[in-house]
Formats: C-alpha cells, structure tokens, sequence
C-alpha cells in the first residue's frame, strides 16, 4: 500500500483524497489543515487524520471538535508520498520541507514548472516520471488540453493548435472572487501562459492560446481550432475520442448544449461531487473544415486533474511502469462510467 | 409495498424518485418524460421504467437507446399513487387525467391550492392527509417557512411572521432563465403570495411576506422576524431548532457564511445531488430581540419538498398514521445525517 | 431634412432616434412603441411622437398620460424612411407593411439577410446601398467582425479569419433572460452563423466562427486569429487600427483588462448611455506570429450599429454618396472622441 | 467660490468632483490619483488638475501623458475642503494630514463615526453639520434609510424600523470582487451594523438591519417594514414619499420592477452616469398593514451620497445656513427631475 498525504486538504487536496482512497495499492495516512472549517469536519467524517502546520492552532481545532493528530512533519514522517494541495504559489515554499522530509512529492499546476522540473500528464508522459521524487501535475486547462492534441497527434499529426478557454471566475464555493457582470481578459496579452504550460509537457506542439475569465463557476469552456498533418473525416476523428478513456463525448441526444447542464448530467449520474474528470467534448461541435479541426471542450476545474494525480503517485512509487494499466486502475475504482 | 408513478421525471421528480426508492415501503413503477433527453437516459441509468404522454414519439426515444415501457395512462393503472412533477401550470391540467384512473395524486406547490383542496406539510398537518386521494405539497419556500413557524409556534406561540425570501433565478441546470445582473421585485407588490401560502398549512399564522429574486442559482435566503408571544433567550430557541429533525443548523465553527459554501458542505457530506432537505438555519443569525426572533435560513428550491412527497405519500396510503414515525422513516432512508 | 421613423423605439430603436437626431440632414418624424413603459416615457421626455401598432390601446397610454400621435400607418406616410428596431423576427412581417406604404425601410441583422437583399456595413459597401429601398444592417458582432476584417484585408490581404464571439446573455435591463452560471454553446454546432453572415457583406473572406454565451450583459468579447497574406510588424497592424475612425484602441495607459471597466470608461467620458460606437480592441492584445494576426475585441451589443443605421439611412436616401464623407459626419454629430 | 479638493478620485471621488462643479458657489481645485489609470485620463479631460501622494511616481504620470498639478499636500494648501474619497479604512489615515494643513474634511461611510465625530445627512442634521471642522456622510445604505425613516418620522411618528438589506456585491467596473453565484451573509449575524449606522444620524430609532451580498453590481435593494405610531392610509404615505425631494416614485406605468430596469431609465434619461442620487421607492410595493408600513427600495450604491456631500461642504463651510435651500440649490446644480 502506498502512503499518501495530502499536504491542503483543500478545493483539490479532498477530491485527491478520496480517489486516492478508492484505490487498491494506496491509502491516505493524513490530510492537513491549517483552520477548523468545514472541510475540516469533512475529514473527521471520513475518518481521515488531520495534520496542522501551525500546532498552536491545535486548541483551536479541539474546541471545535476536531482531533489533531500532530504536525505536517510528523505527517510527511509516515507518508511515501504527499501531495500538495495547497494554495497556487504556497506550494512552492514547501519545498523545502519535503526535501528534508525525504518524501516524494507532487506540486498542482498553479506552481511553475520549475518547482518540480517535470510536468506529468498521464497519456503523455507516464514513463517519463517512474522513479522521480518530484513531479507536478499540470492545471486544469492543460491537462485538458494535453490529452486532446496527445490523441489527435498520435491519431493523425498536428501541424499546429489555437485554442481560446473561457475560464470560470471562481469555484463555486469561493464567494469573494468575481467578476459579477464582465469579461476580463487574463492574460490582456497574447498568447496566455496556457500554450508553453502544454509544451512543459508536449514540447513539440505549436500552440498559441487566447484566455479570459467570465462569471461562471462550473466549468472552463475551451473553442479549439487544430490544424491536422492529413485532411482526415469528423467520423475519424470522433472515433479517436471516443476510445479515448478519459475524453467523455457529450452526446446530442442528451440535448446538453451547456456547462450547467452536463454538471447536472454528471450529479444525476451519481458521480462523487458531480466531477467530470475527463474532457467533456461536445459532440455536435466536433468539425473538420478541410485540414482544421473545430470542437468545444468542457473542462471541469476541479476535478479532471484530481485522477492525474493518483496516476503520478503510481508512476513515481515505480511499481506499475505501464501508462494504460495505471490509467485503467485509476479509472476503474472510480467507478468512471461513460457520458 | 406502495406503487408510485412520477409523471414529469424533472428537477423534483427525479429526486422524489430516488427518495421513494429508498424507502422500505415503497417502489417506483414508473416515470415519464415527453422526450428524449439527459435525464431520460439517467432514468434508463437507474433502472425507473419511462412511460411517454405522446406515443407518437416512441420513435424518438428508441432512437435515442431508451426503451418506452407505455402511455401515461398505461403508467397510472399500475399505480397506487401518483406525484405530480410536471411544471407549475401544467400540473393542474393532469387532474382529469387522474381521477379517471383512480389514482391517489401528489400536486407540487407550482400549482394552486384548489387543485388538490389540501396543502401539505409533515409536520404541521400529516395527519389531516390521511387517506386522501389529492394532495399539494407546499413550495420549497412554503415548505422552509412552515417548518420553522411551526416548531416556534408550538414552541413559544407566534405574534406575527415578517419574512423577506430572497429567491435563487433558476435552478442550476436551467440555462435560459435570468436575471444575470439585477434584482427583481417577484412581486413588485406586497405582500407577496408567500404568506397567504403558509395559511393554506397554517391557517392562523400572522404572516406577511416580501420576496425578490436575484441572479443565483443554489438556493433561496430568509430573512425572518419572528414576533413571539413571550421573550425567551436565544438559547431556548436554539434548542428548539436543534432538535427539529427537518432544521438544520449551521455551525459558527463551519465558518460557513453563504448558500454556496453551505451546498459545498453538503456536497463534500455525499448527500445525493448535494441535497439540502432540511431548512439550513445560519445559527451564528439566529438572535432575540425583545420578543422578536430574527435569524436567516438556506432553503434548497430542489431539495427540501421532496422528502415531504414521501411523508405525503405514506399519509394518504394510511398505513403509517403517526406524523413521526413517516418523518423518521424517510428521515433514515435518506441517510439524513446532522450538519 | 431626411424624416425617419423609428418603428419599435427599444434597445436599438432608441439610440437610433437618438443618433437621427443628432445628425444635421435628419430629423425624426416619430417613433412607435406596443403599451405604454418607461421607454414610451422617455420618448414623450425626448419630444419625439409616438405613434401606436394597435389603436385599441390609445385609452392605454392615455392613462399612463403619453400622448399618442397615430397609428404607424400614420408614421410611415410622413417618414422618407423607417429603421425597423422591433424584435429579432418580428421585423420581416413589417415588410409588407412598408412596401404598402413605398417608404424606404432599415431592418437590423436579427432579420436574415433575405429580407433586405442587401447587408450593410458603412466602410465595406456603402456604396452598394445608394438608393436602395431595403437594407439590413448586420448584426453587432457581425458589424464589428466586419469593420476589422474590412480594414486588415484593405492592408494586408487577408487569407483566412477564425473567431470566437463570447457574447452576453442579456442586455443589461433585460432581466427574464440568462444564464446565471453557465457558458452555453449557441449554437453547440461549429460554425456558427457568424461566418456566414460577415459573407453577406464581404462574400471573399474565408471565415469560421465558433460562437457561445456568457452570465454577462455588458458586451461581447472576440478572440480573433486573422493569417494575413504577408508577414506584417505588430505596429503596422496597430497603425491601421489606429488610424481606423470606428476602431478604437484600448491603451495600456488605461489599465483596461475587462468589458466593464471599458463600460465604465465610456461612462465617465459623458457618452450617451455609456455607449461604445467602434471597436474595443485592446492594444496589449495585438500580436503576430508568423503571418497571423492575433487580438481580443469588446463589441457593445447595444452601439456599434447605431451608427451604421445612420449612414445606411445616408446611403438609401442618396444625397452623400461618398462613405467617408458619411462616417465623418456621423461620427462628428455623435461627438465621437477616441477611447 | 469654495475651493474643493479630492482627495481618490474614484468611484465616488469622480462623481463628487464633477456635482461639485455643478454648483455654482463651489469649485474644483484638484484631485489626487495613486497612479496612471483610466480615471487619471478622465480627470485630465475633465480640467481638473492632478495631485499625486507619492512625487515619485511622477513619471509614470508624464508617461502616461497625465500632467502632475503637484502633490497632495500642495493641494490641501489651496483647498477651503478636502472630500476623502479614498477607500473603506484608507481615510483615516489621512486624518493628521487634514489635521495639518489646517483644511476642512469629510469622509465617507466606509469609515467609522469616529473619525469625525459627527455623521451627516441633509435632511436629517445639517444645521448641526454648520461650521464644523469634519464631518462623515454616512454610506449609501444609511444615506437610503436616513432619508425615508427621517421624512416617516416626522409625518406620522416612527414606532420601529426592521429593515433586510439586499447589497450588491461589487460596483460595476470592480471585476475582481464577488460573489459570482452565491447569497453571502454580509454579516453572517443579526443586526448588522446598518441600524447602528442609522443611529448616528437618528439616535432615537429603533431599528433593527439584516444584510446579505447577491451577485449583481447594479444597486442595493431595500425590504423595510416601519411600524408607525397612528395608522395611516398608503395615499398619505405616498403623499410624503412623493413631496421629498430626494425620494423618487417608480411608477407603476414605467413597469419597472427591478434593478437594472431602473438604472436603464435614469440612464434613457441622460443623467450623467445612469446615476439615481434619490432613494428609488417602488410606489407599487408601498402598503400599509395596520400600522406597519412595507415598502421596497433601490439604493444606487455609487450615487446618492455624491449630493449629500455637496450639501455637507456648504453646510460646513456655513454661508448656506438653511438645509432646504442647501438642498434645492444641489439639486438644481445637477438638473434632477422626477422619475
């Protein structure tokens, strides 16, 4: 069994948690906060120790019922691996704190590339990471965006990607971020960060990428234009992502022509937390316009990276060295049902 | 076992389908849709037999993999009861349909009083259900204000009812409903429809209402002003709530201070679709001045009727005459577990 | 004087009375509206006649105290020409109405182009429109695509477009319409209309367009990607923007990153309803690599065709058949300054 | 002439400086900036000169093509007041500069009382407001309630004010603040801090205030319900609601109900900014029930409290002596007429 600690048990850090402990070959050995909250009680709930950074909050977390049962150090003492679910830029400054603590550790992509010195998608790079002691997962957005242009390469040669994502503003239950009533552009340059976040992990790729953020809090949205090697047929190309095992085809006969709407899909369909983990590609968008392949993607923010993750931690532990044996693994205790 | 039918397998009527599904004394025999759809294929998911009001649109179906089991009218003879989850309007044009069946029929509060001559709620006036053949279950904000006045009434004896309802625009997965960007008088008058609502249950409670709605989707927000016969503290009033098994209450040590934090907690509970059916009463609000009670309350528009519909449909079979025991049973079938 | 009639005084019809007004050739001879409102109010406020579709509910605005001058019958025999501002789809059932009248007539680009059998745009066929009966002037977004690609292909050549229109889901006072909290695909299909719709004006550009819709009511934002025929400097690309009179350049200086606060920009320049006529292209955004041409536009869904209305009702009536002598006294009349 | 300086021209610095220059017997001096924005440009292209805090940053100003008048003690020295328009809690600080330079101030309602020791409202404490040294215009929100509780008070005798305050949870142009899909208690107990906020102005009021933030940034919404101290009929409330001249009746006849509705109505009417400086009272919501009088009320945020702190400048600066001639002299400066 693989010890893991999650290091934020957070927005992401519970998600992970919770796959992690859906699996056969890993448990969790504690998950850390830094203040009694709600999510805190969630973790007395399932039954995971809770780790403080600070220990002089540790009255704090008795009043509120909440056991503590020691430091992040006597945590990372027990663990094999933690993962960091901490804050996009804290995440950095625990570095040091792994190193000493001689765990292996995994970064979320709101650190840069360089915290870790590798970037991991599970389709792209598996291999790639067997054996390392730090990896970062990308964020979101690249991680969607890696699996689709990884397929369609393998599948038939890209010549070059311009994507646009049009991000949610703020998870839904983070209530003092906006915007209310606008279109921010972030970056207001051109091209945003997303493109050289996917060359961290496909380096080969021309990709030039267009962001902004509007007032949702569901889903990122991605209007992605590829530019093929060969002139292929949409039929082609949808077979591709159909047998592709975490790209989930929005179908038209499920009349979904929105976010809200394939969440709503995914909650009825039982899945933890309503998460879509894979891509959702909208079918009916799916076009080939000579060499130009046109598709609208769904990418839920919380969730698509949190199975990454438990990918990365099997890579790193080293024992299964296949990509598609770690994925399926993955998958299958998730109970990961097609769209 | 008691048949139910769902006519209208919708926002509410998928949900009263899982919850009479999980109760020991009932089964759904069917449910109905007028066309293809998301929520279609989560029915043939489940397992719930789809029965169509036009079987001229079989072939819609069958093309879209989901196989019609009959007609409406098919559906309703091999029902002991059916609940209404079509619309608010169209419910009403259902009646006729009903009563030529023979069929024991269940009314939300999208519709008026008249339909059913009697409006529900467990614990105000179940016994009053028993053995009728139609009944109206009070709306979600019917439903959260008539739980409360009720227990504070048995409690301490209310003066007077002041209530702003801040209503959510439209359900999460409704993508056409506004507003995005304002607040909307719903009614521009007062009071609005909400207290002479709340007399169709509690017929001699002093209630006036304001209502608005604004641009959310998770839940509606109470404010109320309760006047009480006598000044007691805030504690005793607590206590009340505390042991209300349909309140509850949220915990100052949650940190939970909005609707979206508090559907996230609920979420992060593995309640099914992140159902909140109990009121959600924001403890920290919860305040005695004088005589007056004041406190906020989070009621899930989605949520909180359809655990009602089960008590209603335990009340006109007429097995189980006892409020409490209803209340307790679809209480644990839920798995209903304190905030 | 040219004596316009505005046929359905709202969001457009409005500010087109409004713009008629300001113009020293044109003058409005009245405006209709359907029931008495707050639009109908300010009408009476501006001193325009209102004229009404149906005579049975004079008694109607008599009561809200809004004198009624006529029926539209009535109008359209004083009018030269009328801007049909009524809603998408209501317009072409208008048509025969002014044919019986043989006044000349302006639809807006919620009609299909077959109703006009011209779609205009000032700077790309104002001359075709000389003397025409009927025009349409397009759509927002397809003015707005229209005057960029227009200007780039005069420069440059252009050898393809490819364009993503994240658009608001209302105008801000319309509060029925959503999302709350969804990007919706509109259509889910690509392309979208847009493409074909900027071939009506310009029939050579090679277009593709993915369009979808945001909880926002400001403006539309555009991401565009134009692969020019030649390698070009980004200042030679800002040049032509700058030096274009219904493109306007959003400065770094301004600190400008998001529709709103362009919105509020505008405002606190003392435009009439804030509103912004030209293109919003956000000068940081401007980039090229290779030979495409990449940058982000904020449409104002409400302005950008107020004043192509006006040099259509020009180019129809036949006097100023120069389309530069025409934009520059529309522009003048608007005191139209740069951003 | 009064010389005026302010001191953060922003959001409600803007709107002050330009009501300022309205009135005939005060005068801009200067207005102070932190950095190049597009706010700086306005005020350059409204002539008002440029005062900076920090002289360092002067050339990032020239950059920007914004002339520097000096710093912002150079612009006390010129100045007979200073409004304080710098951010919630900012203000104070600058109290020992004020202090210093021997100057006149007034802060806004993001402070606290006791940063001037006396808290303002036209209709309610002018004369106390004579001669002194420095005053607070309370917030929008106490401005709103001030006035009506003040004019109900005096007409009929105020028995108890219970009050829900439905805030918006950003201005318009702030795309950074939330929430985007939420209710947020705003505090999460009871009363919130507006009823003592009222008492400032009129310590005699019992009055009890509940607040939440809903995603919307157009205008606060007011539910009031004021038992009174004889019973009255709704004529004679309307008829005091309609003779004050800074509450304005929306009209039944307008069909306004709602936020965003209002606003576009002021905003048809040409007032600069779309700005509502008076209370805007839905006349349909106005009822009595027996003695308690309910009604509902749109408070522009941004702009009621510019006019009152216009009346506070003259009532300090003592020429002007009588409230009501203060009032309508304001007033008619900024060619306010009924809704």
């Amino acid at each position: 069994m693989i010890k893991v600690a999650i290091n934020g048990y957070g927005t992401i850090g519970k998600r992970v948690a919770d796959a992690v402990s859906a699996q056969k070959d890993m448990e969790i050995i504690g998950v850390s906060k830094t203040k009694p909250s709600a999510e805190a009680l969630i973790a007395v709930q399932r039954g995971y120790p809770i780790y403080i950074a600070d220990m002089s909050k540790k009255d704090a977390f008795a009043k509120a019922g909440i056991p503590v049962a020691g430091s992040v150090e006597d945590m990372l003492k027990k663990a094999d691996i933690v993962v960091d679910g901490t804050p996009g830029g804290v995440g950095e400054s625990n570095k040091a704190l792994y190193e000493k603590a001689g765990v292996k550790a995994i970064w979320q992509g709101g650190e840069d590339h360089e915290v870790a010195g590798f970037s991991f998608n599970a389709h792209a790079n598996y291999k790639d990471a067997i054996g390392r002691q730090f990896v970062r997962v990308v964020s979101c957005n690249t991680t969607g965006l890696c699996r689709v242009i990884k397929a369609v390469d393998d599948a038939f040669g890209v010549v070059k990607v311009r994507a646009v994502m049009v991000r949610r503003g703020a998870d839904p239950h983070v209530v003092k971020k906006g915007p209310i009533d606008a279109v921010v552009l972030d970056p207001p340059t051109i091209p945003s960060h997303h493109g050289p976040d996917v060359n961290t992990v496909l380096p080969h790729i021309d990709i030039v990428t267009m962001a902004m953020i509007v007032p949702t809090t569901q889903m990122h949205m991605h209007a992605i234009t590829i530019e093929l090697k060969k002139e292929v047929s949409r039929d082609d190309v949808l077979a591709v992502m159909r047998s592709h095992n975490r790209i989930g085809l929005v179908q038209p006969k499920t009349a979904i022509k929105s976010t809200a709407e394939l969440k709503e899909y995914v909650m009825d369909m039982g899945r933890p937390r309503s998460d879509l983990w894979e891509n959702g590609i909208f079918e009916a968008s799916v076009n080939m316009v000579g060499k130009e392949l046109f598709f609208f993607q769904a990418i839920h923010q919380e969730a698509d990276v949190v199975i990454e993750n438990v990918d990365a931690i099997r890579a790193m532990m080293g024992e299964v060295r296949d990509p598609e044996t770690s994925i399926r693994m993955t998958n299958e205790a998730m109970q990961f049902t097609a769209l």
